[in-house]
């Protein structure tokens, strides 16, 4: 039995999102499934790094699959590039040691989320972008996202509502970058929670159009309470950007 | 009666193009007259700096327009943002002179053409870049691109057939610029006939695949048939950049 590994590319806005519902054909996990069972004969199980929600992009997706096919890698790629839906793309596969899970071994993840900062949308981002025509306190942006960084519960970023698991999360860094009208937030971490990155970045957004100041972060972070933190920004202007092992 | 100046902003992937067809609902002039007729309760007839072909792009198209009417040119804005479909978007309405004529005054343009040179197709470019999965020999393309630069007949990169209008246009640059697996191709003259800007495109690509060789250009140039140049690139990466009155 070998165990695949797959970097996968994907415009997420057609799709359910990553995780296959029944039958469903509007989820990538089940598209992906579709394409490699045709392919290899047997009945395919694809596991992602993680879920990403319907209208969520993909940057670098990582996933694995078993199969006792006997196909090399770049044959699969080939298959993989003629068969998917134009909208997703398999990057990269290749073979890795039997124990490899994408979820399980996953150390740490980069997401970005793109904002279009200009009085009309882009018609060109507008699937790509959350537009926001009002003016952006960058500063304030920043300063705010400073608090968000380290070891939190962030419990008041998730709309997962299990009181079981750990809201204990690790976020490495929150990086603001301006090009012109786009903004690009960057956040690295151990791990995010179910809408943790939307919810901080409705948040920052909410920071830099003055409606929350940069200081009450760090009360929104402590109370642990969803309906202190700012709204969930838009799935479109989200990427999965990349996934560390 | 007021002529109106606008700058107009679309995603052509949906549409013929830009000139109206009969009752078509499917070219951005007729799109734009709709809203614009209903705006005003008048039969407004925009007058477009030139056509893009289906599946074209603009960045900066130029539109003008005459009317009675007695709304401010943000207002006329306003309303253009709300009722044009999400993939048209007019950035700017000014009045101007009587004699303005968005086609007649044209002085230049410049049009950008977007390659995606990776083994595999982006996602997010598949309808904003052609792609070209062989790798390009960009000095080639540069030395190709010099022997297309000034006052030439251009009947070779053209598919229109009429014989009694001048073929004769003048080229300032042609600019090939590389980010990353990006290839941006900006042309900058002062007029384009039909097609043209695809057919160097087409034939510059040739050049960087080694199909034809940079000096072949001096004679596709002099032999004024069409058959001597290259294939007509796609529309998808073409963008209307800007017009210069």
């Amino acid at each position: 039995m070998k165990n695949m590994k797959m970097i996968l590319q994907y415009d997420g806005s057609r799709y359910q999102g990553w995780q296959r519902l029944g039958d469903s054909d509007r989820t990538i996990q089940g598209k992906i499934e579709k394409v490699l069972s045709v392919m290899t004969g047997e009945d395919i199980e694809v596991i992602g790094s993680g879920r990403t929600d319907a209208g969520v992009h993909a940057i670098r997706q990582v996933a694995n699959f078993h199969t006792e096919s006997s196909m090399v890698p770049e044959a699969m790629l080939d298959y993989c590039y003629r068969y998917l839906p134009e909208d997703i793309v398999v990057l990269d596969m290749q073979e890795v040691d039997k124990m490899f899970h994408s979820r399980y071994n996953a150390k740490a993840k980069k997401y970005l989320y793109r904002i279009w900062n200009d009085r009309f949308h882009n018609p060109f981002y507008r699937k790509y972008a959350c537009h926001i025509p009002n003016c952006l306190d960058i500063d304030s942006m920043r300063q705010a996202a400073r608090f968000l960084i380290g070891e939190h519960d962030y419990t008041s970023f998730t709309t997962l509502k299990s009181k079981k698991k750990s809201k204990v999360r690790r976020v490495y860094s929150i990086d603001i970058e301006i090009k012109d009208k786009i903004i690009d937030i960057i956040f690295y971490g151990n791990g995010f929670l179910y809408n943790m990155v939307r919810i901080m970045t409705g948040t920052l957004i909410e920071v830099g159009l003055g409606k929350i100041s940069p200081d009450a972060m760090e009360n929104i972070l402590s109370g642990k309470d969803r309906s202190l933190a700012g709204y969930t920004a838009p799935s479109n202007g989200l990427f999965l950007y990349e996934v560390e092992y």
